[in-house]
């Protein structure tokens, strides 16, 4: 198995955009091709979840790839829900660690502006148990609303500490100029003035308006080769070095115990295994926060902290930008935007900035392993990746 | 590069199934589980195109790999139009290949009985390029009425050979318990006979009724293994031996001579020579006849004919069940049917089952070598496969 490294990378703005969904996923294409000095690639994975249903597109993969003017390479578009952007990484890693390509484009993209927010809730919905739970019109964050509850009862997690999640995110979003909310959060702004329940109403009891992720427009790409054509980058020289994926039940009351999430904590410890990593070595981590707790529990799940512990590091400031691992640098779902194909690949696109050193103002110091967790149904399906900063 | 073998295979019958879609794909991987003597698997592919926009179901790796009780491996969808099945099956080969995984489940399905025929058309035609072609109308047989009337002026191809194309696979279409169409079709019925017109009437001036494939709905599986795993299996060893990929200008309008299929003719290529054959070593090829006229230039473009000379070669039954080079054995898309994302893994079904020697009345006495063509787009990216039996 040949080792695979990143030559190039490329992001848009997430946030509301303006051009067709084939436009808007060929533009961080072709800036990656420019980061990496490359005019061709042997192939083009194109991650994203809402072309078919929400743009009336099918096939981008095939429009991303003649709008780069890239053909006869080919094409196909990849999709896991939420987790499509990690999903697209991972197979783009194998067509290179196999020897069948030598040069890999991988792009995440989404358009979701076509949909008002009862539509957009309904479409993430489409990712639920067809038989077990989408006709009985479960939804994500009603999802996400009981699995808070849980964890508040039986780990001691408050509302607080949701907000915490928040207000670190926007924070950090607030450095990152391609992130969706400029707009800085306080835990008094949002849950201790009088104008609380007005600005921060109940989405999902218990989570609040500032628990969720907005909807975003955005992509972004990277592109995956062989040790020799990424040197040629002359870029600080960064690896996947681990790619892990595992499932799990897909309705979530049929897990055993549904404050767990089995397939984080398997995908974490194949991908940091395969990277020869351990979570106490990981610098940087961007963790999937569509809802605030699950930043919290994927710290735990990942290795980073104990189970049920997670909310007292965050407490403890362990995850700040200053902090011992620095969570969601990038402002996170939360605050940098989570057009859906796209997050797995805007994830990894911020930890190879932070391992290049181009992180400027929410630089981690001397960041030399970093972690992405791409979170794919409600757990279902998790796809996590491990990239390291060669000396 | 480690060689890739298959170790079981299943499919649904093609036609009109009554389950949801998510059961449809399931069902094939239950059998060439068995058909493999598996009971688990390393990671799942499931090909599927509308999903999103006909089912309102995304993720349906994620509930395929539930369905099956295959957790945790990991599950993703792939799309890549009607070539969706063939690139499914390049992206497990590229998962064995790698290392990453020693057994991969490939999945094609589709459930298209959402849609009634006009809402089939545009689903379909969602696959054209966005901003050139989709928003002026245009369809896939109109593409194909256009491309099928300058073949005819440029090459003397005519509406008979059509017919006959058509006639030679409702034939072998009989002769497969899995086909949609168990329905005799004589030159004279649909060409020569009075009720002709009324019978058989255009659909795309020069192309007819008889000329397009249905809508189908099905599923089809192949279980991709290693060597070692493969051989467990007690069937024939079939390898998965060649994979090529190619893309062309999106917007059909755009090529230099329209008539020519540059994506099929590259990724024919690309696959042969991986697997080390010439198109004369074929045996047996499924060619992607989703409207007749396709049959005859893919087999030209695959370098089994001269350029201009595949209907001739039609003409002198080189291609029939008894002939040099038999042609869609299983019935094709025309007679077998066209469940979109299903149909590539289709073709690798039949082509497997016929090295096997387990195609009974169909059988290709002493088929070594079997090729598949799956054509994405109106051949913007194309997908091409070379099985080899081992002595």
């Amino acid at each position: 198995m040949r080792e695979v490294y990143v030559a190039g990378i490329g992001i848009t703005s997430f946030g509301r955009l303006e051009y067709p969904l084939s436009e808007i996923a060929a533009y961080p294409g072709m800036l990656a091709l420019k980061d990496a000095g490359l005019k061709a690639v042997d192939h083009l994975y194109v991650a994203n979840m809402g072309g078919g249903r929400v743009n009336h597109q099918t096939a981008l993969a095939s429009a991303v790839i003649d709008t780069l003017s890239l053909t006869p390479a080919g094409a196909e578009t990849i999709e896991n829900g939420p987790a499509s952007g990690a999903s697209a990484i991972k197979t783009g890693f194998m067509a290179v660690a196999s020897g069948v390509h030598d040069v890999v484009m991988v792009i995440g993209a989404e358009r979701m502006r076509e949909v008002n927010n009862l539509e957009a809730t309904d479409f993430i919905a489409t990712l639920t148990h067809p038989l077990a739970e989408y006709i009985y019109g479960v939804t994500l964050p009603s999802l996400a609303g009981m699995f808070t509850r849980l964890y508040m009862d039986k780990y001691g997690v408050t509302d607080r500490h949701l907000a915490m999640v928040a207000a670190k995110n926007h924070a950090n979003a607030m450095l990152n100029p391609f992130a969706h909310l400029h707009q800085e959060v306080t835990i008094e702004g949002i849950l201790d003035s009088p104008e609380a329940m007005t600005n921060n109403p109940f989405v999902a009891d218990p989570l609040r308006f500032f628990d969720c992720c907005p909807v975003s427009d955005g992509a972004a790409c990277l592109i995956l080769a062989t040790k020799e054509v990424a040197k040629k980058a002359k870029h600080p020289l960064v690896r996947l070095a681990g790619v892990g994926q595992a499932t799990d039940t897909h309705a979530v009351h049929e897990r055993a115990e549904p404050t767990d999430l089995l397939a984080v904590r398997t995908s974490a410890a194949l991908s940091m295994d395969m990277a020869g990593v351990k979570p106490a070595d990981v610098s940087v981590a961007e963790l999937h926060d569509a809802f605030t707790i699950l930043e919290i529990v994927e710290s735990e799940e990942a290795g980073f902290f104990k189970k049920g512990e997670g909310h007292i590091a965050l407490e403890k400031g362990e995850t700040a930008l200053t902090g011992r691992l620095p969570v969601n640098t990038s402002g996170g779902l939360k605050g940098k935007g989570h057009p859906v194909g796209a997050t797995g690949v805007g994830q990894a696109h911020e930890i190879v900035t932070q391992l290049r050193g181009d992180a400027k103002k929410r630089q981690v110091k001397g960041a030399k392993v970093g972690f992405t967790c791409n979170f794919g149904g409600f757990g279902n399906n998790v796809v996590c990746l491990t990239f390291t900063r060669e000396e």
